[in-house]
């Protein structure tokens, strides 16, 4: 067996004839180098919103079971396409759908779960000599049904193919050339990281980092699958390189810092302070669906307390409604819905091992006027809602204190 | 058991959401009325054009297997669409892959014959009081690698399905309703007929009757399986019933009037008159894979001959090489090409039974000084090659002689 790559195109990167050549001469030429290749892509950049809409135009509430056939014909075609381009510059590929690949899921279309891989077919293609170019996103369940694996599904694809034939690593192309130590548009100084930990990417995948999905890195991180995210239109991207904590090598402190708008509060003031009535609140959000991030609660006065909590903005309106409802019937004083809000987080796994970091953390926004609303922790995270016009100017002001500005090169 | 009806719509019919959502409608009507209905439609209008473009956009010489996935995604959208449109007007429907349907497929790809239908997920999905939206044109291989049918292969799908599912009558929708005795732009006078025979139909087919392909009509007679053609934008179109001859009733002489201008004629003159030497010419032909339709030879003087015979407008040119080089070898003494020909052709079960057609054609034509080039005759077809610029006059002329004319009802 040769050394295996897996490689996804997400559908920016097959986003035209001119640009599937390009990746089909990209492919053919770490083949030349002696690699094995499987390659996952995605559908043609908004194909998969065409088919959408006109699912929607018909009905709202297409069963799940058509849309998946439905949606999986897009990935079909550039699987087909980039497979032709492959072997037309002498490059022999094969395509393989989701069912040729072997991959079985669970029943639940339209987000289904992988259970599991067949090798059997890829295996044979692969020792003889093709490059297999495999539809993402899809798999069948055992009715021999298609499904498709939610958003982000085509890396979840690549992961899991990756895990199945015991690849090398997973490589991820996208449009931008790795994972920044912030966004680059609010942080000029930022810079492009050569290897963040599965916790950390997980931890800023959560936080919105739209590199890659938080799934995609679970997946990684529990089958320790070495994952790559580079650019596909930058010849010379090295990207990022996902994978175990070193703890050989010096851990910055902090990694990387995120600014999450997508925030919004709500305030219940004057709950009684009795056993149970929190509860209400969080039980009758969940069983809307609607999640909540951060929760924090004070006193207000001797038998009442205040309650607040952050959702998506999406969720604001709904989430609201039921608040107002349940707060009624345990007459609270007053329900508030600030939009305004946004979660400033630096992440790192070297706050393992270096206390004080929260505390430098809290005193840089201090020393900005910047007032924290609520806090939140993990082992190798710090989260802070403040208003949201300081977003910026927080992830500013922390990507200077923490020193994550790239050492210059010293020119002799 | 149900009765049941295979119904295949063309990609015109399903050519956008409002069509789609037609065709739904006109399918729960006839569902309400207590009949089992099987859909097969094709993809949308232009859809397969726009896929196939893209592959011939990145080489000419795409692999058939590749070729196939890619246009395989076509009829898997529009049978998404129309499942996800009759479910959302109350009429439960699924849509079933070619894979899904059962339909198996030799390896031919791109042009893929039909071995065997496995009815049992069809047939429980009919029990279950489903509407089966299949997608077209599509099986599966003995490697569980997608195929296509070739040119017409939603239209064999729908006939396959229909001959084993043990379908009372197999219904194709398309943007005429049905067939008509001659071109009705030719004809002012030519009128839709209810019933044409397998036979009739078949060389109507052969002779370029764009409505259907010979292929399917060849498998409905095969299996005496009754076909209807009609229109799916005209709602209350009767259509054309195509069955069995039924010896019962007074047959027209002649029932169609078909003028095929796709025709070229090449003549090879001074050719030795031997044994052999004309055999040459049409191995070479056929070796190259074009296809010969009329032959004549006259002798030109005691030891030579002159061969004429006819191919398609889009073989003329490779036919016309191929007869030169051979003609060199032979030294012969002229070869040339006129691609100013047509071919029209009266075709009747009729004609069994009353001799002197012929004839009375051959009569019609002189009367009007129109020329006869070549002619060939089957049990129930006679077809004349003329000059092209007499073609259309040719077929008015045969259709007033031959009385098809539509007998105006009498108004009490």
């Amino acid at each position: 067996m040769n050394r295996l790559v897996v490689q996804k195109y997400g559908g920016t990167s097959v986003g035209s004839i001119e640009r599937i050549k390009k990746v089909a001469e990209r492919i053919a030429r770490m083949r030349k180098e002696g690699l094995d290749i499987v390659v996952v892509v995605s559908a043609m950049a908004g194909e998969t919103d065409k088919l959408l809409d006109m699912a929607k135009q018909i009905t709202s509430t297409g069963k799940d079971r058509e849309i998946d056939l439905l949606l999986s014909s897009g990935e079909r075609v550039s699987s087909a396409l980039l497979s032709i381009a492959l072997d037309s510059i002498g490059c022999p590929a094969i395509s393989m759908t989701g069912r040729q690949i072997g991959l079985l899921t669970d029943n639940s279309h339209t987000k289904a779960r992988i259970k599991g891989v067949d090798t059997d077919r890829s295996r044979r293609a692969l020792e003889n000599g093709n490059v297999i170019v495999v539809a993402g996103f899809q798999g069948i369940n055992e009715h021999g049904d298609v499904t498709t694996l939610g958003r982000g599904g085509s890396d979840t694809s690549a992961v899991a193919l990756a895990v199945a034939l015991k690849a090398e690593r997973c490589e991820i192309y996208t449009d931008v050339d790795g994972v920044y130590t912030a966004d680059p548009n609010i942080v000029p100084d930022a810079h492009k990281m050569d290897r963040v930990s599965y916790d950390e990417m997980l931890e800023m995948s959560s936080l919105g980092a739209k590199v890659l999905q938080f799934r995609c890195v679970e997946f990684c991180k529990k089958y320790d699958m070495p994952l790559v995210v580079k650019s596909s239109l930058v010849e010379e991207s090295k990207g990022t390189l996902i994978c175990e904590e070193d703890s050989s090598m010096e851990q910055p402190v902090v990694s990387g810092i995120m600014n999450d708008k997508n925030q919004a509060k709500i305030t219940i003031k004057g709950v009684p302070d009795q056993p149970g009535i929190a509860s209400k609140f969080f039980t009758g959000l969940a069983d809307e669906n609607l999640s909540v991030d951060m929760i924090i609660q004070n006193v207000s006065d001797e038998n009442h307390t205040d309650i607040s909590f952050t959702v998506t903005n999406e969720d604001i309106n709904k989430a609201t409604k039921i608040v107002q409802e349940l707060g009624k019937l345990i007459e609270a004083r007053d329900i508030s819905a600030d939009p305004n809000i946004c979660k400033v987080s630096i992440v790192g796994a070297g706050m393992r091992s270096h206390p004080g970091v929260a505390a430098k953390m809290f005193s840089a926004l201090s020393n900005e006027n910047i007032n924290i609303i609520m806090i939140s922790t993990s082992e190798i995270r710090v989260s802070c809602i403040i208003e949201e016009k300081y977003g910026e100017l927080a992830v500013r002001v922390l990507h200077k204190v923490f020193n994550m500005t790239k050492p210059k090169k010293i020119v002799p």
